[in-house]
């Protein structure tokens, strides 16, 4: 075998390609279904391994000759098994079999988040779905539909609040799902909920804003854009009715009492401290991230009352909210009063994280200066992916891909639960009536958290401690040590192997 | 004609769909053409009248019924005519025939230049290409490809540089095109010249930057975002070879005197004032923005001389530099000194401003702190356009694309050229070896600019003076006035009434 090794002489090829055209001539006869006959034939073969994890598959072009049927035939099929991970495939090296431990290309890792992000063989990270759901024919299908009827002014320079298409189609989705009140005009695309996020804070900056309240465990680069616009955090403690918001006043109060008493002991004309009033509150309250609580109707209301009564903005970030598994969706707080809560949404887990798509629904006020921050950093929305987004909400594939996706999800959750029953029984599983992960709480005598999140590394199990998200402090010192596991993250071939890590891990904590 | 015009019913539409009708039986019988042969129908019925502007066209799905033909066909034929600008097509209002006159479509101004952009009957506003070149089918049949064999992990939270396969796509592009040298671990995508700029500006502001050398002449937003980053300007005045960069020198010591001078007089303790550095300059070498001029060789020898002696940095904006008509395109000068040249490209006039796409092949040590600041900000670019754009290069597409515009602008410009040398003989054009836009200069006792441009837009042109470009403080006294014209903008079909249009402005000016 010292010759090398091109598509077409691969001796595990050329077995594989004879038998596979067996198959595909008793459907030619039929006339129809050649590519799902070339699909099933190629997940067979990598199913029970006659097409070994890194084989090089045959160019489409090769394949479609060899077996007579059309390359875009070969090409479909190749991208579908790449949507379902048996296959993977990048420009410039050909298709190969995808290796259940193949590792992430080059690149990746590259700092989207604070500190980048490990990597290892079992990617259970919190905060992504299974990418390799992402509906690639669906897609195409709306992208191609929408390229046809949009007008020639789509492909100009475009308003900052994003297409009027996409606005119009976002306002009666997340209306009809989320019972949110906006209409096109208060409704802002952007290139994720942090993009909003940090125009937000440069807004509330200029208005005055000194400081925001966060809950008391959440995502580190949302404080970070926070701080980054020169606000202060605030963090608000959490229980199992999500963040205490009746606490709000408080601590509007408190910095108020702070100022009035420096400003009674300051020198005249000596400097003021930055302006440090209470400008809003960051909540995720269909599903609080981590912990994973639903934030109660009198949480809620306090927060919007908070709100009116010392000119402060809720900021409602619902990144999961279409995925709830036990019970009815809760409704967006925003509905509550659209004046003075800012609705957050994003594609990223209902589709993926990488189209960059999230939107704001804005009070009337808010409206204008997001919007210019926007144009200032040069920051447009693409329209195409507008464009084909709005075509695949109206035309329901959105919903139904949604559906799909919510099914598998809680699939796999229960999964997660039974195995971890089973094996792992004294461990405590919450936060999981809704979203893409839970928290997973060790057993009263464990190891410190971070020695486990030290030993799941080591397994090749890529997850946080509870610790990762805490905003500032330390946690009460009779809090379990917990991990938050992403069980949406991997690919549908990949889980079992993770799961089974992961109970592994966890029979001894 | 009181009852509603619907869409099947409409006398106008009737009487032309039987007239289609006839057309499409004849080359039915051949088997094929049949999109073709209902493009030519349409477009002849709108050509001659028979279909008024306005005109609502039956659904796609009830013509192709009328016809007996696919409903696939009849939403292609729609399409290609809606790119050609003879359709008009919005979702939820249907396809309808284009006005000459229509009206731009509410949102679309909304100030995403500063000011916001005027509009009128003819569209001849500088910086932006014909839109109905856009190649949709070519772009289609590349997303096809590129989702066909992406892997999963493209749909991921991504780099902040961007997409691999598209950078590994621009290097060899950018090297072959425009020499410019660069590898894909240097370049960024960005969503625009102007995201990319502002990053550039904060990152030299963090270096410790106090200002930024400009053209005399240029783009107002681009002042815009160095302001905002907290950079002083300094305009470099303009000459037929470009901007006077042996100037440059001076500049930087005229400001290190004047800190000078300013610390010997401050009193110790006082507060110093902001560092004035210059920490760049911005230019325009391929085609000075927008007077037309290409940068001499020695203006770029002594621009980078200067940035060597002085740590400092040129910032080259190739915004057009793929349409050079008249002789070999001139290559970047980045290739003069890749660490000391920041090269930025974009794909708004190669393709269309809409898709956000653009591109900056950095000196070794801004990588980091650019690719630090764009993941801050949340923006990174959607993943599917990177790929398709990747793919659009790599299959050739993207070549034949450009080439297709270059031949299509450079006979629009010497249309121009020829109806102006006719009809307007005294007006001076210049800058027209390259670009989409031309300056008018107008003759020795002509009115002010001001009052020019105003009759112009009283006339329904759109275009500015090119005082609109001014960097601050006046005018040469002896500088003619002058008007900016981009030829590139309207559509075929509305060429030659803007056209015929400002020949008629300028038969008196």
């Amino acid at each position: 075998m010292s010759r090398p090794r091109t598509t077409r002489d691969a001796a595990s090829w050329t077995a594989f390609g004879g038998d596979l055209h067996l198959d595909l001539g008793e459907r030619r006869a039929a006339g129809s279904g050649l590519r799902a006959a070339l699909e099933d034939a190629l997940r067979a073969a990598v199913q029970d391994g006659r097409l070994a994890p890194g084989t090089r598959l045959p160019s489409s072009r090769a394949l479609g000759e060899d077996l007579g049927i059309a390359r875009n035939t070969v090409v479909e099929a190749y991208g579908q098994l790449t949507a379902e991970g048996w296959l993977s495939s990048r420009q410039g090296s050909g298709t190969t079999v995808a290796g259940r431990a193949a590792p992430r290309p080059a690149g990746r890792a590259a700092g989207v988040r604070a500190g980048g992000r490990p990597t290892g063989r079992h990617d259970l990270l919190a905060g992504r779905p299974d990418l390799s759901l992402f509906p690639r024919s669906a897609w195409l299908a709306s992208a191609r539909r929408a390229l046809a009827v949009a007008p020639h002014e789509a492909f100009d320079y475009g308003s900052p609040l994003g297409r009027i298409e996409l606005r119009r189609a976002l306002a009666d989705y997340l209306a009809r799902v989320r019972g949110v009140r906006t209409d096109p005009d208060r409704l802002l695309v952007c290139a994720g909920f942090g993009q909003g996020l940090g125009l937000l804070a440069a807004a509330l900056r200029e208005r005055g804003a000194g400081r925001v309240a966060v809950e008391a465990y959440g995502l580190p680069p949302q404080r970070e854009a926070l701080r980054a616009a020169g606000l202060g955090l605030a963090p608000l403690p959490l229980d199992c009715s999500g963040a205490r918001t009746e606490l709000l006043a408080e601590l509007s109060g408190a910095a108020a009492g702070e100022r009035e008493g420096r400003r009674r002991a300051a020198r005249p004309g000596a400097e003021r401290p930055a302006a440090e009033r209470l400008g809003a509150v960051l909540l995720t309250p269909a599903h609080q991230f981590p912990t994973g609580a639903a934030l109660a109707a009198d949480r809620r209301a306090a927060a919007v009352q908070w709100a009116r009564e010392h000119d402060g903005y809720v900021i409602e970030d619902d990144y999961d909210g279409e995925f709830r598994y036990d019970r009815q969706p809760l409704g967006a707080m925003q509905a509550l009063d659209p004046d003075r809560v800012v609705y957050g949404g994003t594609a990223a887990k209902s589709l993926a994280p990488g189209l960059r798509l999230a939107w704001l629904a804005l009070p009337d006020d808010l409206v204008e200066p997001v919007a210019r921050l926007k144009a200032r950093a040069d920051t447009m929305s693409p329209v195409i992916e507008q464009l084909t987004f709005a075509e695949l909400i109206t035309s329901g594939r959105y919903d139904r891909h949604v559906r799909r996706c919510r099914l598998h999800y809680r699939r796999r959750r229960d999964r997660l639960v039974a195995a971890l029953a089973e094996r792992a029984p004294r461990v405590r599983v919450t936060g999981i009536a809704a979203g893409l992960h839970a928290v997973l709480e060790l057993p009263p005598g464990s190891r410190p958290e971070a020695e486990s999140v030290e030993r799941a590394r080591a397994a090749g199990l890529v997850l946080t401690g509870l610790g990762w998200y805490l905003a500032g402090g330390t946690p009460a010192p009779d809090a379990a040590p917990a991990l938050v596991v992403g069980y949406a993250t991997p690919p549908e071939h990949a889980f079992p192997a993770a799961l089974d890590a992961l109970c592994e891990l966890l029979r001894t904590v």
